[in-house]
């Protein structure tokens, strides 16, 4: 008897790692791991940890290792297998990692950035299943996203497609990490909303009550104003909260409306934690697209449907690829 | 002996109609003809005119017609053959173009709109040669653009990719005619120049020698200011003309920047009649889309090589897949 083939999918997380196991064409998962990583880790024991994690899946299920796919929390040069960097973890600088992962499983691999391999995943598994095309977006900490056309990732030309975060949305508005102003990324990610929320807490715009109620939910520390707290305070009626919420979908929407303008894909998906603010802010970000985009163009925006897993499930479309 | 094979290339255009007869394999055009539509032209009107100058060329140049293509000045629906309408000719609504050029000549016809067209044209024969990806964009009276991914026209779900020129650069910017406020078109376009120029004539901002001097130009009629007019009084100096231009320039930069950001082209071709603006302009456009693009992504904005025949071509090639 021929014994089981698998795909092992790997997703080398900023600060938490996993590894599946799945059979092809079994569209669950047989068995997965994973580990969070300690503060000061590096790419070393990123790696270690990675590949002893992958060995104890495989010992527990004997079969053969048919294929690898890799999703990894930064740039990539994918046509190489290499890692260009990691924003978080030192060492990472172009990084072999798929001849490395060859060498010790010897199986074929490949490798994506996670927001290539999360758009990929809820393409082929979640929100976009049976589109042409999709724009991923993911509204987390930071604002980054992937294209799917008919039905293959789309890198462009140096692996950076899908990159709006940094697209000026607002010239002359909140400062950006990457030292422009008014980006995307800046008005409307979930460190965008907690740094306004911050901004607002002195201006006399907003009754004094959700002010200090505010900065009475963060613990009477400011710094510790987060999206999430905002949009607590928000579905709680408080009006600053609401008005920061309502400004960060609108920006998001107009970025949104202008991608579906460029592009006109058959659907947008949206990805993160920011997603989880309710339905106003859904309703905002959707109205306000809808408004920036021409009469033409349709535009559906849905949520994710595989959470934190759509990288590890992008890491298993792309490995299926190589069967 | 066999007889030689033709390709008809037809560019409907707004103003005028072109068709031109090409032998396959031979980047010539081997005879051609133009009509320029006279005021009140519509869509019967256009279609005799371009089946008889059609019908000359052939019966001129003796030979089989092995395949259509055509550009057509306005929104099309490329799968089913169909013009959807035109924005400047009536009677257009839901033609059935492919299939009467069909009917009338018997060879197979494919259709595009002229952006497209035009992007298709650069990629094959123009600016856009060997490259895996390319944004086109028309810098005209309007703003419009084209992809071509893979060597192949990007539609979109609705066949409106491309359209750039509506998203908001500006918010709350100069009013654009779709509606919005602070459209790159509004602020960058031929008309959003001399709209810009107009406005700008009474700030005392800038010298009442160069705010007269721009006047006198248009022969003291303000409506009479054009985008050319504006980039000619900036050559020879006028400090109002010089900064409507330079402050269109920058905005189509950052629209430019935006779109790499999100697609990250192998190269971004201009065409149009405000891209003749001079080397101030180009520079400003270059250096204002590497500053918005993110550093990793490249960033080539080179000047369209096929002038206002690049549809034509762009029809050549799409009838070439036909063969």
């Amino acid at each position: 008897m021929e014994p089981l083939s698998y795909i092992l999918a790997l997703d080398y997380g900023g600060t938490k790692h996993t590894a599946a196991l799945i059979v092809p064409g079994q569209n669950t998962w047989l068995a997965h791991g994973r580990v969070v990583s300690p503060p000061g880790a590096d790419a070393a024991y990123d790696q270690t940890t990675m590949v002893r994690l992958a060995h104890e899946l495989l010992s527990q299920n004997p079969g053969r290792l048919a294929a690898i796919g890799v999703s990894f929390g930064g740039p990539v040069d994918a046509t190489r297998g290499v890692v260009r960097l990691s924003h978080h973890v030192p060492g990472w600088e172009e990084c072999p990692l798929a001849a490395r992962l060859y060498a010790e499983f010897g199986a074929p691999v490949a490798i994506e950035n996670d927001a290539n391999a999360a758009a990929l995943g809820e393409w082929t598994y979640g929100a976009g299943r049976w589109c042409a095309s999709m724009l991923y977006v993911t509204v987390s900490t930071g604002i980054g996203g992937g294209w799917v056309l008919d039905g293959h990732i789309w890198n462009g030309a140096d692996g950076m497609a899908g990159e709006l975060g940094h697209n000026v949305m607002r010239p002359g508005g909140a400062m950006c990490v990457c030292g422009k102003a008014g980006c995307l990324e800046a008005e409307a990610s979930g460190w965008g909303i907690a740094a306004k929320a911050r901004a607002w807490l002195t201006d006399e715009r907003w009754p004094a009550a959700d002010r200090d109620g505010l900065l009475a939910q963060a613990g009477g520390r400011a710094e510790a104003i987060t999206a999430q707290l905002v949009a607590a305070a928000a579905a709680a009626g408080n009006t600053l909260a609401r008005a920061v919420l309502d400004d960060a979908a609108e920006v998001l929407g107009a970025g949104l409306g202008a991608a579906i303008n460029l592009m006109n894909p058959e659907r947008v998906v949206l990805g993160g934690g920011v997603t989880k603010s309710g339905d106003r802010w859904w309703q905002i970000v959707r109205e306000t697209a809808r408004r920036h985009a021409l009469p033409q163009t349709r535009v559906e925006i849905v949520p994710a449907t595989l959470g934190d897993d759509a990288p590890v499930w992008g890491a298993m479309a792309l490995a299926q690829v190589l069967l």
